[in-house]
Parts: structure tokens; C-alpha cells; sequence
């Protein structure tokens, strides 16, 4: 099937939003996705559609405004259906060279402890585990912290 | 009481994560400010500290990068003790000069509204209502949305 990669655009986000619980297993991830990432970060957040304009993939990240050096992935998602496509490698592989040709030399992301298809996801696309901390994002909240290099 | 306000630093998220729910009289809102925002955007995020360093209220915020001429404030928060003491409306004030300086525009935000003394809040600051919208965040989340043009 032919995809389409293309920028996120605000008019995207009731389609991402809808699904977004479903794709992680009913988990309620809705809330760390406020459509202020689909305002504000169009040049470094993707979308990928089918051949019928059919959602089954997304990617948002942003350049750090502490350090313009790093960038930030913040969520992405694959449709089920298309896990194991490629379409997840390509869209991180469409965001660092976004944000390599704005100079950053390094992009951090951090997944849950939980989601251990996350974890050898990021490490099959070169990600190093730089450590794994507790309450990071609140308490209970632990991540696995990611960061590659780019270049 | 003196107050000092600095910018915001990734050291500052337990502290202010710990307050959040209680501050926002037991609504789950933490999951609506992950540790990235403490990291990658401190040079537009404040926090506000009593004499004895005790945080009593915080504003976080950035430049889009869709729009640099847009910044948008993504959460507030005063400790109940200190509301009505004019804290809530130096941070913003902090907020608009910092960005102004950078040419930003306009500023926006948004706001439940079921949070009537955030909707009073921000239009004794300024902020006019452009509309309120229904499912913004996805559905059931209506927002009220803000803005106000600077300079």
C-alpha cells in the first residue's frame, strides 16, 4: 500500500485524537496530547495516510528552546494495522533530518517501562537507553529515557 | 511576603508536579504537564518562590514554532493561599515581556470552562474570549480560547 508522510496540521487532530487510546491498548493517553502540539509544531510533527487519506500513523516532536542543539519526540503512533510496515522508522527518520538540517545534533525521547515494544522499537532505530527513572513524570510515572545522535 | 520569581528549571518539576491535582481542587490535570515542558522550554517559564523558598506558583509557556510571532502560555498555576495577591498576573506580565522582546506578537492560551475564575482571571489580565470551543482537546475537553495582542 502507498503512504503518504506528510506535516501535521491543526485540522489533523480530532482524527489523531480519536483513535489515539485505541492504538495504545486503551490506555488513556488523550490527555498528554493537547491539540497545542498540532498549533504550534507543524514543521517538526507528521502525519502518514493511506491511499484512501485513511490516519495510520503520526509522529509530533518539537526543537528544545532550552537548547537548540536538541530535539524532543513526544508522541508517536501506528495504526495496529500497519505496525511492522516501516511507516514508524520513517516518520523518526523524516523528523531527524528535519531537525538535523536545523542544526540539532541530538534527539531525546522517553517511553514507559510498560511498553516494552516501545523500548526495542527505539533501540532497533539506534536509540540508547541513557537511564531508567522513577517518578520522572510524576509519581509512578517512570520512563526509559532515549537519546541518538544525529550525523 | 517577598516574593522572587525565576525562570523555571527541570529541578522545579517534582516540586510543582506534587501541587498540581490539590492546586486544581482534585481534578487529574498532571498528566497534562509531562517533565518536557521544564526541560525544553525555560527561557519562556517561570516559577514564583516565597522567602523561605517555598514555590507558590508557576507559569509555563513557549514560542510556536509554527508562528514565532505567536506564543502560547500552556499552564498556570498559584497556590490557593496566594490567589488574589497579584503573583498570577507577574508571571504573565514576565511572560509577555520576555517573548515581546523576541517579536512575538499575540499571545494565546486556553482555559476549561467549567474553570470560572480562570476565565475572570484572564480577562482582568487583558485576554479577550476569540470563541469557546466544543472537543477542542478531543471530545468532551471545550475550551475557551484566549488571546491578546501585544505592544
Amino acid at each position: 500500500m502507498a503512504l503518504e508522510i506528510r506535516h501535521a496540521a491543526p485540522s489533523d487532530y480530532g482524527r489523531v485524537i480519536q483513535h489515539v487510546n485505541a492504538w495504545w491498548g486503551g490506555r488513556d493517553m488523550a490527555p498528554m496530547l493537547p491539540k497545542l502540539f498540532f498549533l504550534h509544531f507543524e514543521s517538526t510533527s507528521f502525519v502518514a495516510e493511506d491511499d484512501e487519506g485513511k490516519l495510520v500513523a503520526f509522529l509530533i516532536g518539537f526543537i528544545s528552546q532550552t537548547d537548540p542543539e536538541e530535539a524532543y519526540i513526544h508522541f508517536v503512533g501506528v495504526a495496529p494495522a500497519q505496525r511492522g510496515s516501516g511507516v514508524g522508522r520513517e516518520l523518526y527518520e523524516r523528523f531527524c533530518s528535519v531537525v538535523g538540517a536545523e542544526g540539532v545534533q541530538r534527539v531525546r525521547c522517553v517511553t514507559s517501562p510498560v511498553n516494552e515494544g516501545s523500548v526495542a522499537f527505539h533501540t532497533s532505530l539506534g536509540f540508547t537507553v541513557e537511564r531508567i527513572a522513577e517518578d520522572y513524570d510524576g509519581p509512578g510515572e517512570d520512563r526509559v529515557l532515549f537519546v541518538k545522535q544525529l550525523g
